[in-house]
């Protein structure tokens, strides 16, 4: 179907659905309000139904046309997860399918090549990050085990299972209310769990600013290796002239020697001795 | 009109309005004190009203001289709005404009060049955060909806609307009370809430980070830049004068060779095979 | 013992250790639940104690076959001490200890070769830290015990003893309710508390946020140096080759004068006056 | 006084002040201590003021030694000043010195060469945030003034006047209980204050991260010029080794063509054309 290729790879093609993903964004945001619902209310639903509809028959063409390398791109997954999160039959029990639909707009960041940039940018950022995340994971893991053992009997809202310890521990190391609202209360009861809870804040702390600070290091790096090598190369092309010219002279002088062939058979480094006097 | 622009230009009279700027912004401090009205209120209004009725002097002044020009420097865009927020008649319903009068005190950022260079400098970094502010705000908007959607039922102080939704994810975003505050009795109704919320943290304090990351890059980067090009630049300038040396050499050699002329016809990189030697 | 060491650093062993080890973390974090304990508690605790009987085995084989050596590695020292905590008789007053047994898991960073970089990146970090932290604990020092005589006698539980008021103190650092909580509250006794505070928190912020760079800054050097001394190693060789060529053209060019030895005696810089001509 | 500069120049003379110093540290935080004052609380007292006469005795001796030069170096000056607030008579009023002899222990930043180093280090970044933070003063200014008027008169705690509001806006930048505390309680009276805060919070959030990366950047700096530099001398050089080696050539040529002068007059970049062929 190269005609149907054709088009879905057309520019005006990718700006309609550009345009129909904020229109959907709008009416999906107006749905929230209830004025506006008890308004014209139904003419939203019907522009939702009409958006998806063409989103539907979109992802098929795509998929008509791509076949199996459809499923290579990762945006073309995305689009299709966040496009069928809205086919799904909305239960009572799956109320929040309805709110998901509004992923559907992020559709947005696939289409717009700058923003695709950016999101691929701070993707690519996640691997070199996969270490630390593992350590601190780790760390994690033990302090939220640590922390059930010791304070979930006294606790059991913060502390009572793995979970809420782990929970309870993300909102520690964001230092929201660590002290006033968990740590000095569970002094009260521990004198002693500041042992616990301070060297918790400073050691994920300190990972935390590090994993940035490796961004940033491995962010500057990428652009200095780029630059510098750039620099090297245009000192070295000159290094290469200046090493050329002095090789052509080098023959010329060579040849200004008596037969030109004796002082040439000599070594680079160890010119022949006996100069043109020596030869008349 | 050049006796006006070449006083309007002057040294002294930008320190004469700067000056009067620095009494304004004592005067209009002085005003929010009960104590210093009552004893010389009607004294701090004559003196307001005295400067800025030079400002205005000054404006029209400026607009005589540069005409249309005067619209292309934004600072002066910026000067004419401060000053002309006083001239708003400020009625009941707009008292909020007489607070505003002290933004006239941001007219010192555009007479100070320092000042004008650092406000300069902020503002240049903003375009390179174009996309990421771009996708912020799309997240913003699809996580505010879907809040509102979610939990604008039960917590309609918080996330009754869109807008309410979007400045209660802010409030989250800058980690101010989102456990304690906001995510916990959220969590007491919707116990899966966290899902929610721990993925809006991760993800928007990630991005901003790598906003601000992305800056110092490029900060950096613009440095070392002109930096490298001034190393770089004296290297390839010695480099330019080893090869014009050793370009003068192989003409003194050239012209050492049987006639010269031969020698010098012959190419750099094969030189003549013919020595003074088989001239003679 | 050659064949027990062969065995000890093979592969397949410290995958099975690394196994037993994930395991391990595994039931250690099943008997924080009420439901799993009562489910299949005992069989938690024999999995418990077989895994802590290999670990202790294979600490003593490692023992026995690096004998001294097996303390000069840190890592080896903290296995010990991380295994041997199971083993110390857990009394009453020492339940602690049994919360400790989690640390267990911590091995794992001592077996994944790139867990184990990261930790000893954030370790290698700490030394160039030194000075700094040093001056931060002296300033804490002097402002915990300033806290203590100015604010200990209204506020006990908060500036009681110097212990007390570095507790608080190192809260207002981390930005933790320190105005709410605990500044607004002091300065309704002490009206000019801000006086002792902001100070406070704008110089350790200053201080911690110095810190940071200055580890940005040297992870970065670090990059640096390397990267530029293989720039520069790679200009120099080639500057090296171009000046073995004109040293080697040289010698040839003074093998051309009369008999060769007179001007190749002469001085690099002061080349002899007689030419060729002047033999003939 | 030769033999007393000798003294007080010696090491054995700054370890004793330096240990001095750290007992004195000691006493004064026993000092806060209830039991420890009831248990030897006189023992304490005689202690500090035995030390307090060394340090006396020890400025007076640096101050006949140096004299005048004495007042140039501001660690001297910082010396004089901690030590000297013990020596103002405490009356009830100032009570608040007895506290700050605390301070004494800050000498040792002064006697020791690295927390030296790092202070003068923290300080000397101080200077290239001067625009930054004038800007910041002017901007805190302005809003402040705003507050008080659009606010002052429905929450006189909080921004009653000028300096409340300041120091409400500084918690609002620290980001401590903004929205909670105060925005939250402001907006119930002012729905649109966030159109004051939110922008408030911006851009001195974003002016404060822009100040560190311009610390970040200097520093960075400072350190690449160091290496930069080196490293272009040592490239430098070697092209100079190089560029003298070939003008040596060149002479050594001149001087093999006929008579050596004629060709040695001619000009670097014109060799003569005429070749030891044409005279001959």
């Amino acid at each position: 179907m190269p005609s149907l290729k054709t088009f879905i790879e057309s520019r005006r093609f990718e700006a309609a659905i550009t345009v129909l993903i904020i229109i959907n964004a709008i009416t999906l945001g107006l749905e929230t309000s209830g004025r506006a619902m008890a308004a014209f209310g139904p003419l939203l639903m019907i522009v939702d139904q009409a958006i998806l509809g063409v989103f539907v028959a979109e992802l098929l063409a795509r998929l008509a046309v791509y076949r199996q390398s459809f499923f290579r791109d990762p945006w073309r997954i995305f689009d299709l997860v966040v496009v069928g999160i809205a086919l799904v039959p909305a239960t009572a029990g799956l109320s929040v399918l309805r709110a998901l639909r509004i992923l559907r707009v992020l559709r947005l960041v696939s289409m717009v090549p700058s923003l695709r940039r950016v999101v691929g940018g701070l993707i690519s950022a996640l691997p070199g990050m996969g270490s630390i995340m593992l350590l601190l994971g780790l760390v994690y893991y033990v302090f939220a085990v640590m922390a059930t053992k010791l304070f979930g009997a006294s606790f059991p809202d913060w502390f009572g299972t793995i979970g809420l310890s782990a929970y309870s521990l993300f909102q520690i190391m964001t230092l929201e209310s660590w002290s006033m609202g968990i740590v000095r209360p569970v002094m009260e009861v521990y004198p002693l769990a500041w042992l616990f809870f301070i060297p918790f804040i400073v050691s994920t702390t300190f990972t935390v600013l590090n994993l940035f600070i490796g961004i940033i290091v491995s962010a500057m790096q990428a652009e200095h290796d780029a630059e510098a090598s750039a620099e090297r190369t245009a000192l070295q092309a000159e290094q290469e002239t200046i090493l050329n010219e002095i090789r052509a002279l080098r023959e010329e002088v060579r040849a200004l020697g008596p037969k030109g062939k004796v002082s040439a058979a000599g070594s680079a480094s160890k010119a022949s001795a006996t100069g043109p006097g020596s030869s008349t």
